[in-house]
């Protein structure tokens, strides 16, 4: 799976699928690459960054918990009712979610190109994260029986 | 075929692309998830639904022929002229796509987490829509030659 | 790959993935539909077209280079921003991607019913551009290790 956003209504789907085909015995590899990286955050770190990577780190989420929907999200009103749904409805929460992927062995792979230009640090990517390139994502894909992008 | 958007310009690419394989003897299945949902919708209900689910059922298309373009909608201007250009060129309509490819025998699932979780009943899904969970979904995908997302 | 969106965010990613399996020696097609179309112009032409023609010509971009990201442009500075991020990270430019890709051999693949649908002429596309319908890319899928979708 190659994930390139950060939304909530994105990355969800893609580990509810991981985690299920986890469960299911499949090997799952999971690529993040530009807005995508931030779905991997932990915290943000500001020091030792130049001017716009503070300024990029600043707009982005810093844990998957706060990041909201591509829809709807008016103002962060949207998202609030999704989630209280989704909780109402016993759906894990995504932090949940990836920590279980983690857990079942999955394969979660940060972009360093993307990391690199965005000056995102390993201290800022949560632990049990792995650290590739394109090449590595195209070896991944090419082994891969279903390729999915979010 | 995954579908999580229910936009004109992402769910016509798929229709398009699923009726072609058809026509070519290719065993179609589309899986509509979170927001992809609203593209297998015939009316709204708002009866026997908690606020919640009505707000969310007020916000999102009842039909697909009131679907918009994600981008340049500019208050349905843009939704408009796109479909009257897809008219001049003979292009069918979203509805038209839809019906079609239910007679040329491709599935279409709707994803019961998703229903439960925005409150969507039955009584809303236009018929011939069948309905399944990510397990069924990933079942579907382990077996095929060429997965896509929308 | 089937890109079917115009945006920096979508559509580098899809060249740095392409390129990279390239230099793999994997063959690359690419089928580009919908707003993806825009990916592949090198100027925009007026004259001849009809007013609704026209219209969306004026909306969507005539180049590669004046494509924006997708999250975060607010009004050109944080598409600006990226752009100077890639260059001090020394990632290539989305006009040299596709050059590269078409040196490489991968093929790419316009969409016709889009072109016509849009107004959108052969002489407003690069060169090197193949021209194609939906069979075309559902018989290259059909034969693809890998499908991907931007």
């Amino acid at each position: 799976m190659l994930i390139t956003s950060f939304e909530l209504d994105k990355v969800m789907p893609a580990f509810i699928i991981a985690n299920g085909a986890a469960s299911f015995g499949m090997e799952v590899t999971l690529f993040f690459t530009l807005w995508g990286i931030n779905a991997l955050k932990e915290k943000s770190i500001y020091s030792g960054k130049n001017i716009k990577e503070k300024m990029i780190t600043m707009m982005l989420p810093s844990h998957p918990k706060t990041t909201t929907i591509s829809r709807l999200n008016m103002m962060g009103i949207g998202t609030g009712m999704m989630k209280s749904m989704m909780q109402e409805n016993n759906i894990e929460t995504l932090p949940d979610l990836m920590d279980l992927s983690i857990e079942m062995g999955s394969k979660l792979i940060a972009c360093q190109m993307t990391m690199g230009m965005m000056g995102i640090t390993t201290d800022e990517i949560r632990d049990g994260v792995e650290y590739g390139g394109v090449a590595l994502y195209i070896e991944e894909a090419s082994e891969s029986g279903v390729t999915l992008t979010f």
